[in-house]
């Protein structure tokens, strides 16, 4: 790797003025003005601070380098950091890593500070999962005496023992490491830096923190380069957290001219909408159908777990896709919405969700007054059982579509008094969100029927922003921006949210005007 | 003492907004905004900074402290800093410590950030005066292996001792001093926290910084509380540095609607003159004369050290009085100035600065050619010796007196354009400066013949503008103004320099009007 640092990131190549007599400007001052004029306009009203470690041996390096370096910056809502100083020829890899730190997941990008190219990526389980499944039980677990602790102790130690695995089999060094950005939601971030978390979930539901300055990355454990920087995304409350700004700022929602939307479908629905005039911003429980463990056999993605399943066009029988084309285990997310489709417009289910005896046939079961869809029979599964989806399944695959496309519909139309139609994009994010099939989603009534063209799959959105952060030296202003010009929308579940939900609970929805493109088999 | 803390200092009381639903601020910016609130129109654009250890745990005690809390904050040019919070019935004592880091000795002062009021003082001198006497000597000493570290460390263990025994001795502890602030030339200044000083006495003499950010105390080995901040004042230049920054806040010339004068006299006379428009500030040597050590008697102030000479009035006699009033064993800076003033006026010197062998009668003696003035004879003197002033002596104090009285006129009336006059009040700063009679200075033509109550001791006004900085939150904007508003002249020792000095090395002076109430004996 050359040394280029001329761009816009955070490396640069500094021409410093060297020293005559009869202008007796401090070399630390030489420094600053040399930074200054390297940033132009980007400097802003922000002065640049130089750590004292830096300050103690200015005057030799600036001499030995004839007045040139690299500079390595970071810049915040105060001012910009120097992190690091080195020789204007030096190879020396300059390295920074991007933190999706989720509830269930964690992945961690490692990026080239100057170049910008992605190095190399991981992903792994939370940690903090052996205490609690979800954000709920972890925050509890976290008000016991050393409990605080443990959880952080335990994200950052599987951190740092992956960013180092990333490092090794990539030929890097972490200590060439010297910025990370991180995005969680509010919990997942508070855990991360030891803040007490307790008031998250109890009213009124008040965070420690929304705004973080710049850290130290020592200071909370992370073994990267000694000066390395750490900075956070901001939450904009306990339900909004720095996951969704860094969504934000990755589909570059705060630079649309015409409306789009962004929906990130978890446990939780969070969806954005608006432009760069304006954002609004809610979070609803989208249903726990939508995630694997809730559902009878549902499961989150793995080998064997079916994750598509489509109709054959002749036949109406259905086709199921396993992950890794493994033996079927169970379905997914992506696989009920999919399933739920088929289902729907083969005629096997009713408008009202309900299975229709008829047009199932012999692949309907009945225990204990329970009616089952058998998708796999269990000669063919690979675990020796019927792979099935209970009503009670399905029931509740509908409470979440309902909820969904309702609180998609408070947003859009009620809040920001838009039609679907007037969304430019509608960004789907998450990993969860990458693997829906709009067509399916749309069928059952979960999204609008919009254009297909409009839908967008986003990614790793949270994973996406923290790497653009670490690249654009003027993500920082537009995080924010974006949380001025945000507005938070508290769902309220009043009468009339309860009619919409109610008319949603039909499949597509009791307004079959609403799904023009939605087709169903004549029965 | 009580919790006071709604004052102008760095120690407030705080009222901060309680939660309710419907407002998810969190609690770090519930803090900023009562910060914000509390501060007023002293925030200025800054935000205030909060840093992690007290983010960890603000959810808890804000709720334990009824969202009430006392707030130790300090101000730097890029923020606010938050230091401590304490609960707001909290009767601990918050202490700051300013430091006058002088070159020969250092001062500490213990002042209560609340009340104001000074705790205690000390005075040691500057250990690493065992390395070299000056500053050259350390400098390079600082430049060989290990040699600044060595330095540094000289000087912090002795501040720290001193401030460890000075909070003994009073019944404190180091433990609740949250704010150091200090003052010192730029090469102490470099050497206090270990900054490659060496470029400082090379050509083009460039100090390694001039403007500091706060640092955290412990960075720099101060013992104070773990989270203390520590702030050095910036320097203007290699010769200019921090102690005179901090006595231009402390005579407050920045803020004076007419012109006045401050000087420091040491080894260097250091003068500024100037008003809240404009300040011009200049250093030259003043000659060694008039330090101690140099002069064959001359000594610092001591016990038996003679620091005034007068003249009885009817018999023309010298009087003489010494420190602690001991029996004499030499002569400091100001006991040289009024004995050569008294020498001058009685007649006992010419208007050359040489002897009158008629005048003087007995008490002049001549060994190898070289005459002696003896102020005490041996069987009067502490040390069994005469107490003599040599013309070698004389000449050299000739030479002090009038470079400092050419230099004055150099920044006075060939760059300001002013008359002696014109100044408003004409400051005399330092410990030596404190003990000068303006009287005596006049007679030999040291100092402007101006009316005397126009003069004013300031005393050490290094450690009174650190002590100022601690209680004064608008100090630190007047340090930046101050520094923006200075014009440092290099000292031009050309021909019209040298003409003006040959004028001055007269008694008082070869323009004999320009001291129109100097009077002197009629022989």
């Amino acid at each position: 790797m050359s040394p280029k640092g001329s761009g816009n990131g955070f490396v640069r190549t500094l021409e410093i003025e060297k020293p005559v007599l009869g202008n007796n400007t401090a070399d630390a001052q030489r420094l600053e003005q040399a930074l200054k004029k390297n940033l132009g306009n980007q400097m802003g009203n922000r002065g640049v601070s130089i750590p004292l470690y830096l300050l103690q041996k200015l005057p030799s390096r600036l001499r030995a380098w004839d007045y040139k370096a690299r500079a390595i910056l970071f810049k915040d809502r105060r001012s910009w950091h120097l992190v690091d100083l080195l020789a204007p020829d030096s190879l020396q890899p300059v390295l920074g890593a991007a933190i999706d730190i989720g509830t269930t997941r964690i992945v961690i990008r490692l990026v080239d500070l100057e170049g910008g190219q992605t190095l190399g990526e991981v992903g792994f389980d939370n940690p903090q999962a052996a205490i609690g499944p979800d954000v709920l039980a972890r925050i509890h677990h976290s008000h016991k005496p050393g409990g605080l602790d443990q959880l952080r102790s335990l994200v950052m130690d599987a951190v740092n023992a992956n960013l180092s695995g990333l490092c090794r089999a990539n030929g890097w060094d972490t200590q060439d490491i010297y910025l990370v950005t991180g995005a969680g939601n509010t919990a997942m971030t508070h855990l991360f830096l030891g803040l007490e978390a307790f008031e998250i979930i109890r009213e009124p539901y008040i965070p420690c923190v929304n705004i973080l300055d710049t850290l130290l990355a020592r200071e909370v454990g992370l073994d990267i380069h000694p000066c390395g920087l750490l900075f956070l995304f901001p939450n904009i409350g306990s339900y909004f957290g720095g996951d969704l700004v860094a969504g934000i700022l990755f589909a570059g929602l705060d630079k649309k001219q015409a409306p789009c939307l962004m929906v990130d479908v978890g446990t939780n629905a969070e969806i954005v909408v608006g432009s760069r005039d304006w954002l609004i911003a809610c979070a609803g429980a989208a249903g726990p159908a939508l995630e694997g463990g809730v559902s009878k056999m549902g499961m989150t993605a793995g080998p064997g777990v079916i994750d598509r399943v489509t109709l054959d066009p002749s036949t109406r029988k259905m086709c199921i896709h396993t992950i890794e084309e493994k033996k079927p285990v169970g379905i997914c997310g992506s696989g009920m919405i999919d399933l739920a489709a088929a289902l729907f417009v083969s005629g096997r289910i009713d408008i009202r969700g309900k299975f229709s005896e008829t047009a199932c046939g012999n692949q309907l079961r009945k225990e204990d007054g329970l009616l089952s869809f058998v998708l796999v029979d269990r000669a063919n599964s690979g675990t020796g059982r019927d792979i099935v989806l209970t009503q009670v399944d399905l029931n509740s695959l509908t409470s979440s579509k309902a909820a969904m496309y309702t609180i998609l519909e408070v947003i859009v139309k009620n809040t920001a008094g838009l039609e679907f139609e007037a969304l430019e994009t509608f960004y789907v994010a998450g990993t969860f969100g990458s693997f829906i099939n709009p067509d399916s989603a749309i069928s059952i009534g979960m999204l609008p029927d919009i254009d297909r063209s409009r839908f967008q799959v986003l990614g790793n959105s949270s994973l996406g922003g923290a790497a653009l952060l670490l690249l654009d030296t003027t993500a920082h202003d537009r995080i924010m921006e974006i949380r001025q010009s945000i507005t938070y929308i508290e769902l309220n579940v009043n009468q009339e949210f309860m009619n919409m939900f109610s008319g949603a609970k039909f499949y597509p929805h009791t307004d079959r005007s609403r799904f023009p493109s939605v087709s169903i088999d004549s029965a």
